[in-house]
């Protein structure tokens, strides 16, 4: 696999799992209706897993401009290579939201509440304010951003694997994931990734939903500049440390 | 071990604690009576862990037939070896089904839902739909088998243990398997494994419970198609990518 | 540590966690009240680790008469050993159920249900069926002993810890322990252990309580001689096989 | 990083994540309202997890003056550092904690119960009779402790990561975390860290909410002395037993 196309399969891969396990707990008549905030954080937690086991040797497993823009603003990453990734994690995260709603199309359209079939693509603050909305956003990716730096036994951008450890080098940034989620997914539903949310909210205007609702544009831009400026942040602190 | 005893005794693991945690959950009386999602994806995944650590050094530990037929197709493993492998399979799912029937036999008596009981065998989907509900055992088995394929540290088919891992070397197809369930699970219960439904559900039509309800072989045919499809189409695009 | 005390604080580490986490989910005002059948399995599983962490390495972490009893008929340990062993595992559960009592003492005199303090003590079955409760408690020791021979990395009854994995050489047994609970602990409540169960039912039947029922004595044979005979057929197949 | 600014990253860390996590389920209107104590104990495991990632390289990751204390009576850990490090969690906790109140200000808002909102600050006992709540943290923290000195793997004080396993060298203790959470933690909420709840008691004191309730003062003293009271006895029986 080309590094982008490991960022394509990679973030479809995540967004294929991430927001079916929304639909899995939100959608009416699932099997999962109403499993809980633990389901859906530890889903997205193993979404992140699978996505990183198969993009990590070919692409670094970015699956996240966040990351991308981090690992970039430290020297980790080649600027000129960022725009070719950004954009791949794009494509696949419209991919994979792509068949989240074929997989739960009858459900999506069992489901009344246009709230919760856009919460299968994209995120909503649960109160709206957008400047606490934004501020959340650059906390939780600040987090995962930070975080990651400190990861051992793994060099960013080129392989997580270390020797020994098989698929489970991948199991840190998951369990890292797992925390955002459970304890700073509640306010704003933990977007921290743009390309998590923009590509799958695009897919929410484009596909057929019975009695669809909007796709909540005003509230676009903050889980795109608030995972950017958490990023720009998380950076800018580490290369302080350092 | 033999390898078909490793696959007959692994699939047997595998069916014995992932229809009991369904059994235990959805039954009647049971003390995780109404556990929820979470409880029934955990303890498949854990399944899958104790199936793969008692077969693995033996067999490769594929207990699935779309995991053996993956494998040959992509050259990883003799064709040859393939129906016995398949036949140990279906088997070893029929026994461990056995053994859920009788350790939850009065809970079995105790439920009056003949779709309960069935459940404890075999998977029905949420919404009754053959093309999408073949086409969700498609798109659940593909990210089982493409994921596998990207493991590292094991080498497929011979041992899954990486060295200085121990048995941990099992833990991330059972994390793999968690994320298709809590995410991908919700439509129609994540069969994945032919042998995983059609044994049991075998078994369902042999074994006497009061009040039994009809076996759904309606049904049937898609929880053995849909991850043969879905395997395939793994295999085809992981040749297609190296 | 000398084997034996290593035992006694092992067992009574695993039963201060295991009976903790169930006064923590049945017993009246609470904090994790109501919890479910997830935060009992997750935390019986999690008692194991510690205790494993912490015996590891002085006495092969057995913490129960079945696992001395099946490494004793497989040739892994000495007969000669095995009364003391099982003296301090009894012991040690004896000493770990009296810190629960006193931990919990208000919450148990805030219940009425003394079938629910009973239950932070020692097991009971969902339905009552002497011979099924019985071999219910065969079939989990028998997955618990049968899986753990085949674990790799560790000698067993000398080390659990292979090179390089630090103390999460212990979490293989825990997961397996996770799995056991969340499958086939839905109707006998896995005491899997006869240590676990008949020295908290002595201090059960000894300690005072408000308003306390019977120990349940009809019942206290079985998850002692369950166990001993699902680690005598796990041994026997054991030896069948290699 | 210094160590003293490792511990107070570290302890800010822990602390947003752990205080959040508490947020998350007990606020109004947050997306993992009511998510139970599984919510609870998983994102306090992880909390731990994050906090010992990041400043285990640099300060062993204490994060917990019961943990330096610990350290220090067994001559793991210098006492003329002692003090600073003591400074840097309690600062740091402090820190944290003003990050939960700022991302869930709106929620701490739109909530009545004033014991909830101090609840996402600092801890109070489930049935308030003193002398037991203060034992019943002495148990909680000499698990931690005496757990911590039996494991391998990593040298205390120094390095938690084992040759070999990247960051999940710091898994161990958040699985620690997680049982002493799940089984110990029903009673008083397990503060087990003096910093942990001092800290945020005296950010609650401080910062500004809707309709606030008293800061719980006579309770503060069990939180600080039972942990210190725990970590010694735990000292002292790892002294005893080498």
């Amino acid at each position: 696999m080309s590094p982008a196309l490991a960022e394509f399969i990679g973030t479809a891969l995540l967004i294929l799992l991430g927001n079916g396990v929304v639909a899995n707990v939100v959608l009416n008549k699932t099997k999962g209706n109403n499993g809980g905030w633990i389901v859906i954080t530890t889903g997205w937690a193993l979404a992140v897993y699978v996505g990183v086991v198969v993009a990590g040797p070919y692409s670094g497993a970015h699956l996240n401009p966040a990351v991308t823009l981090a690992l970039a603003l430290t020297g980790k990453f080649a600027w000129a290579k960022a725009p070719l990734y950004i954009a791949a994690q794009l494509l696949g995260a419209m991919a994979g939201s792509t068949l989240v709603w074929y997989n739960y199309k009858d459900h999506l359209d069992a489901t009344a509440d246009t709230g919760l079939q856009r919460a299968t693509f994209c995120t909503e603050p649960a109160i709206r304010k957008y400047t606490r909305n934004f501020l959340c956003e650059v906390t939780g990716t600040f987090v995962l951003l930070f975080t990651i730096f400190y990861f051992t036994g793994a060099e960013l951008g080129k392989d997580k694997t270390p020797i020994g450890m098989g698929s489970l080098g991948a199991l840190p940034v998951a369990l890292l994931v797992w925390a955002i989620g459970l304890s700073l997914g509640g306010t704003t539903g933990y977007a921290i990734n743009p390309a998590r949310d923009l590509g799958p909210r695009i897919m929410h205007a484009l596909l057929p939903i019975n009695e669809k609702g909007g796709s909540d544009w005003n509230y676009a831009w903050i889980p795109v500049l608030g995972p950017v400026a958490g990023a720009a942040l998380a950076a800018g602190l580490y290369l302080l440390l350092i």
